[in-house]
């Protein structure tokens, strides 16, 4: 290794642990990674220290776990990569999202406070703290009836795990935390802060999750006076309207993080981002007309465009929320690995996992290789994909799943199949969505944990979508697009870039497989496509609403109430 | 045992051996049960000697294999019983239908005649041979178009499993042996023709398989010239007009036959059954009101009626069908037993199979016990119970299976009960199609299989159809009314009965369970059924097509052409 090399470090975090990479900067190359679990992992039964049981639906988490990840990995990567620290020239991040706590004037956070220590409400609330849904239903309704035009921009739904509803549920449950508080930052800004000393938020959470729009800022007052009262001034007192596109600098590592990390102090740190949209970049895609998929427990999609556009069911729309200069689009499956995975948990036999193991496979790449043999359409099953609800288009939490074609016949890998299938008819709902409504989608690179596992399966999205797909060089895009971003912070006279352009030039690369649609199977899937959309239309539009009839029997048996 | 008491035999044969049972006439005590396999089985593969494959879809037996059970069971089950063969007073007999056989004119088997032995079609084509199904569609074409008032008694299509198309098959086929063929019959009137020395062919099989009616005999030669100009006259040629009601004497046991039985020749034997329709009165039902369901691998509904109705998608109705001096109606699930085992096979992980052996029971007993700890609706899940077609009502054997309601947190024995649950909404369609007919369904007896292994499945069909169910004393309840119907034929003179009335009266029994449709219950099932019945209409009644759809696409794919 030449001292001439220079190298940035990225910091994914996930929602069970951190991950750092070390990255050469001319190269592109993963020098060493180190992962890091949480100390207190998801805070879901109750406080770490204390015995009483947290509310339903709580999923929480303790920013100094956060910390502890750089202060573990960082000196672990540069040991196993062989580095000096003086070669690293900046330091990136991406975060799950909304992934949000209340903080001290000084930012700090308020649970770190002993005097807030014992509420729940002051520590993080998780992407997948559930128990702001009452609020984000009481805001959808009041945003429609008010005809609040941004709603358009987010599908026509704000979800319970975002910003705002989450502050709302504090402000109700907990009005001495929320009073406490001087602001509510995401922990993708809060990590920043803690790593330079300044606020600096970011306009990819920002935009996605607390409804900010570069042009037209927040939504207005009436609207939060609307929602409540004392949320009329909401956006002065604990928010801020300090927004930073992506791509930029921070700031610099103050000294103490520096102490703890063995890095040099005063490198350049990344503005905050996000782990699906960070990865954009990693997979080579810096333009419009290349659809970034992550695929893994579920399925998102990014994509950049020069305009403004409302497409149906999208997530979000966010200018600089991506790629500097253009407008982000984000759309998702709910339910994709998490499918595949239900499956084989419950529906498999003792049969194929024996002839897996006599194989030496797992049971997965068992299935997918006996699914491999199947011509499309051969199974007459078609499943809707709905295990988990619906995100895009249809924004739909209650829907179900639904597998019809069903015989005396109909083997394991078939279902299997037809589940793949699945997720890909409703991979390419989305494409079109998109593609017809001026927001061109071309090409598409996969990235996250699937590619790399499931060959079959992105032959099938190929030959549904009717669309070349890649794959990213990268296995972890997460950081790896923090790491790019690092050495776009620094700039081209420190060793790294003046564009995130430049950067994907030089670092990322796309794997040599290239999956393209195969014209016999494209014909059949074009006919089962048709059928799903008929299915799709009929459980999904109101056609006929048993899915959320059944839901609702459902909770009455349970004896639960519906909000 | 005193020497007053006078006994039958009754024999079930069944799709893979024949079952006697010896009944104590006076207290109906089923007093021994032998049970004989088929020694050549069902031949789909090749005839007995034979290398050359038989063509697809065909399901043939050996008719010296039926000579074999009565050989081989009735001495054993008079040395079980330590009864003496002149305290038997007749025997009775009941058959798989259309289990069908091309004879010589001295009524033997014309593939027991060594010029016609190694052509297929000169054997038995089982119930299940399923290679006339080109016929039966052509014939169900001719018969719509030209507007035979009969197609509505047999639910608006005739089965490739009846005798008229097995007929045309061979005609086809092998003219050759329709032309040698003195006439075709049902096994179970050959059976009786082998104990008696003479033909007295019965009015359940002639009615329910082969298209006659007691009123207006078979259809007219305009109809069969229209089929082919060849089976003009095949009722003159082939079958015959002298039929017989059920609860007759066919004849007298043959010296020949008593010989190879140990009976003694001159006793009673019944008129030709078939197995479902026998099991009625050994289910103790003999007037309308009381359906009787007879529960295994599939479901067949048994109702008896004072008047020629029209029923949806029945099975065929048939005066002196079941009971002498009524109307005996048929319907049917095709799947439902089957259905459960396909789900075991298929979809139950390992991990319940371990802690069902643990416990000691088998997996079906095991996910029995879950699924009755579930209340009505909590799963979310609704099936329609297609897995093979649909009989009654809708007729239509492209249906296929559907699941809906799926979520990542549902279990195999939430789907197992759902499957559960569908078949119990089927046989609710069926019940209400003939109560709303004005064919009264105030009760319900099961017998068969199922109702003894499964009290779950018996308690949700009390709550789905909103009836009291009992269950029949008799485990085998298709030998046990054969021997009834045994006690009629020898008369009372001879220590019998003169009606099957007194028969069910002396002999048969329900069991003291009785299950009662629980108000709670049904209050959800009857939200539930609301839902299956809009989804049954939907995808059953043309709302989409698509069950048909994808098993066109699956024949493509396959490279099958249809019919």
């Amino acid at each position: 290794m030449t001292t001439s090399h220079k190298y940035t470090i990225g910091v994914d975090y996930g929602t069970e642990s951190g991950r750092a990479v070390l990255v050469d900067v001319t190269s592109g190359q993963e020098v060493a990674t180190a992962v890091h679990p949480y100390g207190d992992g998801v805070i879901d039964e109750h406080l770490p220290g204390s015995d009483k049981p947290l509310p339903p639906d709580f999923a929480l988490q303790n920013p100094q776990n956060y910390i502890d990840v750089l202060v573990a990995t960082i000196p672990q990567v540069l040991r196993a990569g062989n580095v000096r620290a003086e070669d690293v020239i900046g330091i990136g991040t991406d975060f799950t999202a909304c992934t949000m706590l209340p903080v001290a004037a000084d930012g700090s956070a308020l649970c770190m406070d002993p005097k807030w220590r014992d509420n729940p409400y002051s520590w993080v609330k998780l992407w997948k703290h559930h128990a702001a849904q009452p609020e984000a239903n009481r805001l959808n309704e009041i945003a429609a009836a008010r005809g609040e035009g941004w709603l358009k921009l987010y599908g026509g739904k704000i979800s319970s795990e975002w910003m705002i509803p989450k502050i709302w549920e504090t402000l109700n449950d907990a009005p001495d935390v929320y009073a406490a508080a001087d602001g509510f930052m995401e922990a993708a800004d809060w990590i920043v802060m803690q790593l330079t000393g300044e606020e600096r938020r970011n306009a990819c959470t920002a935009g996605y999750k607390a409804i900010w729009n570069k042009r037209a800022g927040y939504p207005g007052k009436e609207f939060f006076a609307a929602l409540d009262p004392r949320l009329e001034n909401l956006v002065e007192e604990k928010l801020s309207t300090d927004i930073y596109p992506i791509g930029q600098r921070a700031g610099s590592l103050t000294a103490e993080m520096a102490a703890k990390t063995g890095l040099r102090p005063g490198i350049a740190v990344a503005i905050g981002n996000v782990d699906a949209h960070v990865a954009v970049p990693a997979a080579t895609v810096t333009e419009p007309g290349t659809m970034v998929i992550i695929m893994g427990t579920s399925n998102c999609h990014m994509l950049l465009g020069r305009e403004e556009r409302v497409v149906e069911g999208m997530c979000g729309v966010v200018e600089d929320g991506i790629i500097p200069g253009l407008f982000g689009y984000e759309a998702g499956q709910s339910c994709v690995g998490d499918h595949f995975a239900w499956f084989v948990d419950n529906c498999v036999p003792a049969a194929y996992f024996e002839a897996a193991a006599s194989r030496g496979l797992n049971v997965h790449h068992y299935l997918e290789g006996l699914a491999a043999q199947q011509k499309p359409g051969e199974s007459g099953l078609l499943a809707l994909d709905w295990w988990n609800g619906n995100r895009s288009v249809l924004v739909d939490v209650d829907l179900t799943g639904l597998l019809i074609g069903a015989t005396l016949a109909t083997k394991p890998e078939e279902i299997y199949r037809a589940l793949i299938e699945a997720t890909a008819y409703g991979t390419r709902v989305i494409v079109d969505a998109f593609h017809s409504n001026g927001v061109a989608v071309d090409r598409i690179v996969g990235c996250g944990g699937l590619p790399g596992r499931n060959r079959l399966l992105m032959q099938i999205y190929a030959d549904v979508t009717g669309r070349e797909i890649r794959v990213a060089g990268t296995e972890q895009a997460g950081a790896f697009g923090s790491a790019m971003f690092a050495a776009v912070a620094a700039g081209k006279a420190a060793g790294g870039f003046d564009s995130i352009g430049e950067a994907v030039e030089q670092m990322a690369q796309l794997q040599d497989v290239v999956y393209r649609p195969i014209p016999e199977n494209q014909a059949v899937y074009e006919q089962l496509f048709a059928e799903y959309t008929r299915l799709h239309d009929y459980f999904g539009r109101g056609g006929n609403d048993v899915m959320k009839r059944l839901k609702a029997i459902k909770a009455e048996a349970l004896g639960e109430h519906e909000y």
